[in-house]
């Protein structure tokens, strides 16, 4: 199980990718939206896995419920697997719950699914296939 | 800047162990512990990072406000670093605030030092030096 990235709340993406490139020395590898998930985000290299910074375009976005909640931060982990349906029904296999049944395609274009963080010890947790 | 790890508080360090080795086949590379901290860990290989799961061992623990405000779940990012002493500089003259002025050692017996998470959008940022 290899990490794929860290997904990280914000709640201005450009204010966040400034601080990583001027304060960390990070590179952005590429930016991406989704409108029905109401977010906008930005990947950056940090050695092998990358640090997704997600923010919300409006108030019922996908990661408003967890800002007004939590404020920003550390939001979840996602590890690349070889195939996301044998992830998943190994999961499954294993008792965890799964939020996605059936993969669906992420901001990188590829299958993702997650699994509820209270199957992983409070962690959301996301599988993204890289065949 | 290259990420090390990736910190997660747990209640019960045994059970997120099997959990993190059943389920998604990682592979225990250490453990440790701190008494002054009141916290055990152990580091799992993800593929390059390591995932750190970190319990308290006491009700004073470094983690137990942690616990009680927010459950278990993620907790830090740490970043490797080839000089910890000059990417504090680098950082407190970004205008970050740093925890630790001073590096000290740490579960893995090389210098660390944290970076307050506010300066982070909300990420408490640890730097690692891997000389």
């Amino acid at each position: 199980m290899k990490l794929d990235h860290v997904g990280v709340v914000v709640t201005d993406l450009e204010g966040a990718i400034a601080l990583y490139t001027s304060a960390f020395g990070m590179r952005v590898t590429h930016r991406a939206g989704n409108e029905n998930l109401g977010i906008v985000a930005a990947f950056l290299e940090m050695g092998g896995a990358e640090l997704e910074l997600i923010a919300p375009t409006r108030g019922d976005s996908m990661v408003s419920k967890f800002l007004a909640d939590r404020g920003p931060g550390l939001h979840h982990l996602a590890y690349a697997v070889p195939d996301i349906r044998e992830a998943l029904a190994a999961a499954k296999s294993q008792g965890l719950e799964l939020i996605d049944e059936e993969p669906r395609i992420g901001l990188h274009g590829v299958p993702i699914a997650f699994i509820h963080p209270k199957s992983v010890g409070g962690v959301l947790t996301e599988l993204v296939e890289h065949g």
